[in-house]
């Protein structure tokens, strides 16, 4: 489906060359502004370079600049020799509350799934033991997985657990919920957790496992998880996609 | 300096090639660990591409690899002819609070500045007085500034206010603190804000007023803030260097 409504002759026109604010970002917020109201829907193909120039009365360059930073942004995506389209908007993810991916996905009627990619018992390297209160030479278990949401890879998960304090783990259990086990297997409780969040560019392997371009932004979650005893139970290092995810949180004055 | 611990002959080597991590990952572990340690320090230039290349037993693509997602990470910076080097650790800004950059700044011992770039009263866009809860002709102030930290850019900030709340509004007044005008000149209480957090890549604007190279990852913080009477009273749009900051908060089960 093509959109064409932003071609209507009547329209004022939304540029204004004398504002402090750059021509091409005050495209973007005009087409943000439209995908808001629901004008321009998510899978719809907008207009072309030319025709969008014509409309705003800019140069294709500045159209150009506009369209690779709403690419970038994750509010619209290219598709070779189709064109660019209307992305879905980003997942809105709250700071606030340990909840599990597939909690979260099960709250907004998505279906979450996961890949293991990766399950190795191994000597934690010393950034992990530090952060796990671990002796030199103690193990951690490895867990990598790969995150989806309605079938689409959204994040890398990389999940560092202390041997000790689950030497039964199982690649079985780390396909269930790993926070039940803890809690009513293990008969531990999970208190709260520190949470770092980061933003990067997507290297080589990321890009593949998370279906997004080389050099995408990336936001990455470094979460270090304790009981209510203090005892620091796990240490996850998530990158997200970017151009599907949001974080939120409410601040106090 | 240059630093060369790292060519130590009695080192155990750090790279498992059987593990499910990929080596250049491995390779950023190592890496980051010494800087933790301090063996590594902000400043500092690190060994060549084939001196590591020959410490970590792998091929100088592997290396390069480990080095170009270092830099993007922040871990890392470039100068052009001069070689690699040690980049500061990155700024923990906490979510929770709703303080001001010169706040935070201060706190943690450094200078802040800020340099206005524009102040212009104008009328809304649809999204903004959306957001600010206006009638379709209402104006705002638009405020950008660049925050600095040291004489270093952090951020360009992006503020719109209702202009019928702060109608006296100058530039003399938002060179200071708002936050401290809003509460004691206009004797109205600032309560909370909803905090949305994206990543994306630096634009060619963007690039330039925060001193990086284009396409460097950026954090998009928007702030939307409201008064005790659930008036809304600023948008806050900031774009903060992803390689100095990063952002913490506690979250709770």
């Amino acid at each position: 489906m093509r959109t064409n409504l932003l071609m209507g002759k009547d329209e004022p026109l939304v540029v204004d060359k004398r504002s402090p604010m750059p021509m091409y970002y005050q495209i973007e917020e005009d087409l943000k502004q439209r995908m808001d109201t629901g004008e321009f829907r998510a899978g719809e193909m907008i207009p072309s370079e030319r025709e969008l120039s014509e409309h705003y009365d800019v140069s294709r360059m500045t159209v150009r600049q506009a369209m690779t930073n709403m690419v970038n942004d994750g509010y619209l995506y290219r598709e070779k020799g189709k064109g660019t389209f209307v992305a879905e908007q980003k997942i809105e993810q709250p700071l606030q509350g340990m909840t599990s991916f597939t909690e979260d996905m099960k709250q907004r009627g998505m279906e979450a799934s996961s890949r293991l990619i990766a399950f190795e018992r191994q000597p934690a390297t010393k950034e992990i033991a530090g952060k796990l209160a671990l002796g030199e030479d103690a193990d951690v278990f490895l867990v990598q997985r790969i995150r989806y949401a309605d079938k689409k890879p959204m994040a890398v998960e990389t999940t560092y657990l202390p041997a000790s304090l689950l030497p039964e783990l199982t690649e079985e259990i780390v396909q269930g919920s790993l926070y039940e086990y803890v809690e009513n297997e293990l008969n531990r409780t999970i208190e709260k957790a520190t949470q770092m969040i980061e933003a990067t560019v997507a290297d080589d392997h990321q890009s593949k496992l998370l279906d997004v371009p080389e050099h995408s932004a990336v936001l990455l979650i470094e979460r270090n998880s304790v009981l209510t005893d203090g005892t620091p139970f796990e240490v996850v290092k998530s990158a997200y996609r970017a151009d599907r995810y949001k974080f939120i949180s409410d601040i106090y004055r």
